[in-house]
């Protein structure tokens, strides 16, 4: 661990604006601001380069009058006469030749008859019961290229077909830019590679994985060097070493400690110039920007999601630039937000959002994780720009998303909130797999769900709510939550719940009367979960300030596995698939049912009608069943029918 | 050449669907009907591959709870004393442990308080203001990923992002699908390869250059076997070899002409089961689909616009197929047609058109060019589909259309119809360098550019109509064809129009008057070369029937140049460009004026600004200056205000 007072604090973020200012004078400074020099690489291995130069027709195509059709090439002026009543005979191989598509035809003759016009009368002659005009069925010369036109323009991505354009007019090579070479130098002494097994404190080392694979996935191509500890002499050496690699551009990829990230800064200024120390970007802050020895350097933020994003930011428009390539501009949709976001004032914010269809309007959702979670980009649907000084948006704010997958993707895509259960995967997996439609899932709790339902923002919601009064499930709560929205509830599953306790109970933890004297983590207010606790607890008669941790909210019941596993509390209520997961013990208390609430406007999505399929499939039942905790005796059971 | 007895007529043509069930039967019956099995590559090497199995969380992201700040790390309880005005003192590296962003938290702490919010008191204590909520500041273990979790689903194409989610959940390797691997055989005695100058009857071969990249594009493997020339037993031998090889899949392609066709269809029918010999899709027509040792063979057309429809018609979902991808679906747009388009009544019609936003619309205009023009694939914008029994769409109906390009690209294109010029290509590729803007162009001749304007078609039109009765040029036709609309005449250039002749002048032919003695090719009716023939003959007292090959007409100068050079006729009247471009002789008519006909609705468009920009930019005009048989002395001046 390093010394506190060898820390320095980060220089004044600047707007990205300013940032983006800076690089493009550093570029300038060291003579890279201008496209790559081409080389000449045979058309096999053109594929997705860049055309260097425009490329121009070196001969036509076709070179010569090709037949168009079998037949038989003639001269017109011979088949003037030719009419139904007085055929015309042809002498063949003298005034008729025959031909196959493509043969060049021969000196005299300017058309060509089709096979099936053609009676043979002998051996010697055909005859026609038509004329033919002149040119007819001919593929004159130069009919799909001229020598010297322009095929294709400079600065043009190469497609398969404009291969075969070049290779038809000449061409068996072709001028394309130089790719861009990044050398990645990832640092930091806290972090190990991918292959190994690291202790409390190590961190897996893999935003040179991601970057590297961007960069090539724009057009460039990379070398990742060694992991350099947090030592100046070592990472002085490192970057002169990379240097001497001749790159187009240095990246330093800073671990997530602030030693990694202060040392960057340090060294680019010690070998060149800082001109950068900061940029008012979320997520992203601490991006770097100098040169040294005429090469540009970028130290690149440790966090995952920092990291990706200054790829997008910074380091793609600047491989397009080197490609003689327009600045990027990545295609957005509209979209309505569902939920409040603050941004800070003076930042770019770039918000991962979820985005689903719902009814006509596309939905985002923040998905409101740290810069440290990489499944929040792995698992967004897209990204929201929210520029500087707009203080952030309000829900219900339409704003433009820039989607990561396929909008067909995300249309067929079924929107589910409330409750989680982990076999929401498994349904997910069989969705995907059957009907390549996916399910996305946001866990807000049960209570959460419908209102989401009456808002119109999810197709269905997972809900288990029990009544106090009937014993039963969710019903009461749709009738008072979906007052006026017709819909159905329609079980999952049924499914154990229970304490989950860190592996031989060693708090000794018996049954629900045991929450006096052990620590606990509790599931958010409006969880089912949540509700089923305090009915417990009332049955008991325990207060609930006599649970120790009842203030401390988890959202998902993997979390509170997880806040059990790693002794935060002794114990916490779960469904027992979550306790298996995690490989933990399971105290049960009881079985409950888990339903899905699904608004009739809904009931005909495809991909609601899908899952529907699906709840009453053996063989996902019969996989669903065979999880310990489950039970798919209801599954697919229509509970009751709401119709306000 | 073949004898013509040889020949085979096609089998009947089967509908498109019967088609590709007849290939999901074969498929079936050589037990390659299911997704190809997995192999395992390192991470590295693993972006654009497709997950063969769902991705679990080996191990949790954090797997420790980490600092997410630099600061202290405390334990809660320590500090709920701290006040303004009671400060708390907490033991350095006993009760306060400086951590770094990322760092593990020693066993009892379970917040960290960030350095910002901490004042020194001396060298063993720090002092605190305010207390601290229990987990604050931690990025808890699990936080990002949970052991056992769902990271990835199987059939997902991996991304940048996914590979640093499975190297943190403890993943350096991934079990994808294996690349479909597919074999290659050009057929076709006329076939030689690209490095090659072709005689006449030779045509150079990359239909495998087109297939073989948009194999790998979609996820295969290929291997392009040597060019077989038309004999039975090479064939057969090459597709033994071929399927030695053990590929997924072997295509033949056929050269175009009817042998190569024919053979293909034969040797599969010899080495195993012919199952299909004609598909009724255009182009396409000849595709064959059989088996072989167990083998799928694709017999794909030789015409290079059929054989690149083939591949994305029929390979295409089924390289998806193999990786366990859904069925590849394009997304569309909604399009006007600009055009009839007749389609064979029992075909699947493809329809390669180009693609331009005019005011608020889509406009699709059909290229309407053969099989044969590989250029028709590589400029067009987008490909419609005009399914079987629809026979056609009229000029004005709605198609849709799935885009080759970017729609963002495509709506900043400007649409110029009307007369060509050759220095069109040269205001294209300014504009793209400039501007990022691409100009299309349709040659319909002068008129048929002011009645594409009239329809609201175009966003400006080239036109050079000489006014017989005045000497001026466009001014009374845009008067008299825009009656409504208002427009400017602003001028691209003056040039020297002439008798395009071959080399030497082999005819001898000093001016118009020689035309009652040569061979001549003609533009079409409406175009402003045509009206200035003319004038021209009238001027000199010539009838038009006295011009032999007036009735041959070409709708560009390159045709009519390309005419000439390849002797149909001895001259044809062009720009002296246009002789240039095809190395021959000119024999200069005089010069005329060519403008840009701009509606005043499009003045605004940002591209036809950017044109108007370079017809005043000095660097521009001196580059169209230098052409010879071009002055600039007008261009960008606003020749005339039409304000009806």
């Amino acid at each position: 661990m390093m010394q506190i007072d060898e820390r320095n604090t980060y220089l004044t973020d600047i707007p990205l604006s300013e940032a983006q200012q800076q690089l493009h004078k550093a570029l300038q400074d060291v003579n890279k601001s201008a496209a790559l020099p081409a080389e000449v690489v045979p058309l096999r291995d053109a594929l997705g380069r860049v055309t260097a130069a425009p490329v121009w027709a070196k001969r036509s195509a076709p070179h010569y009058h090709a037949s168009a059709m079998d037949g038989y090439a003639v001269n017109a002026a011979d088949t003037l006469e030719a009419t139904e009543t007085r055929p015309v005979q042809l002498t063949l191989n003298e005034q008729a030749v025959g031909v196959n598509t493509g043969a060049p035809l021969p000196p005299d003759a300017n058309a060509v008859i089709m096979i099936e016009h053609v009676q043979h009368t002998d051996a010697s002659t055909i005859e026609i019961t038509a004329p033919v005009a002149p040119w007819h069925h001919v593929r004159m010369m130069g009919e799909d290229m001229v020598a010297t036109e322009l095929i294709l323009p400079a600065n043009h991505t190469i497609r398969p077909v404009d291969l075969g354009a070049m290779a038809g007019c000449g061409h068996h090579t072709v001028a394309v830019r130089r790719k861009p070479f990044v050398m990645l130098i990832p640092t930091g002494s806290e972090l190990v590679t991918a292959d190994t097994a690291p202790e409390p404190g190590q961190i897996i080392e893999y935003n040179s994985l991601v970057l590297s694979a961007q960069i090539e996935s724009w057009g460039g191509k990379t070398h990742i060097a060694e992991i350099v500890p947090d030592e100046r002499e070592k990472l002085i050496a490192a970057v002169e070493w990379a240097i001497d690699q001749q790159p187009d551009l240095v990246l330093m990829l800073s671990g997530s400690s602030a030693g990694s990230k202060d040392f960057t800064a340090g060294v680019i200024g010690n070998l060149g110039d800082l001109r950068v120390h900061g940029v008012a970007v979320r997520p992203g802050h601490p991006v770097i920007i100098g040169t040294a020895q005429q090469t540009p350097i970028i130290g690149v933020p440790g966090y995952p999601v920092s990291a990706a994003l200054t790829g997008e930011i910074f380091i793609r428009p600047l491989i397009a630039q080197w490609l003689g390539q327009r600045k990027p501009t990545a295609p957005t949709v509209p979209a309505k937000m569902t939920r409040k976001q603050l941004s800070p004032t003076g930042d770019d914010d770039y918000v991962r959002v979820t985005v689903a269809k719902v009814g006509d309007n596309y939905l985002a959702t923040p998905i409101g994780k740290g810069a440290g979670v990489i499944t929040s980009l792995v698992r967004a649907d897209g990204l929201a720009h929210i520029p500087r000084f707009s203080e952030g948006v309000n829900s219900g704010d339409e704003i433009r998303v820039q989607l990561y997958r396929d909008s067909g993707e995300i249309e067929r895509a079924v929107l589910t909130m409330g409750s989680h259960d982990p076999m929401l995967d498994l349904l997910n997996q069989h969705l995907m797999d059957a009907y390549d439609i996916r399910l996305t899932s946001a866990s807000v709790g049960s209570m959460g769900g419908l209102v989401a339902l009456r808002r119109g923002e999810a197709h269905m919601a997972g809900s288990h709510l029990l009544d106090e009064t009937t014993g039963d499930y969710n019903i009461s709560y749709v009738q008072h939550h979906l007052k006026k929205q017709p819909a159905q509830v329609i079980t999952f599953a049924h499914r154990e719940q229970g304490l989950i306790v860190r592996k031989g109970n060693p708090a000794g933890i018996k049954s629900l009367d045991d929450l006096r004297r052990t620590s606990y983590v509790n599931r958010q207010r409006g969880a089912g979960t949540r509700v089923l606790l305090d009915y417990e607890l009332k049955q008991r008669g325990i207060p609930t300030d006599e649970v120790g941790g009842y203030d401390h909210e988890e959202y998902t019941h993997m979390a509170v596995a997880a806040a059990v596993a790693t002794g935060i509390a002794d114990c916490g209520m779960g469904v027992r698939s979550a306790a298996i997961a995690l490989n933990m013990d399971f105290v049960p208390v009881g079985w409950e049912r888990y339903d899905f609430v699904i608004p009739e406007q809904h009931l005909q999505h495809p991909g609601v009608l899908a899952i529907l399929e699906l709840l009453n499939n053996d063989v996902f039942k019969h996989e669903l069943m065979n999880y310990p905790g489950y039970d798919t005796k209801e599954t697919g059971t229509i509970q009751y029918v709401h119709q306000p």
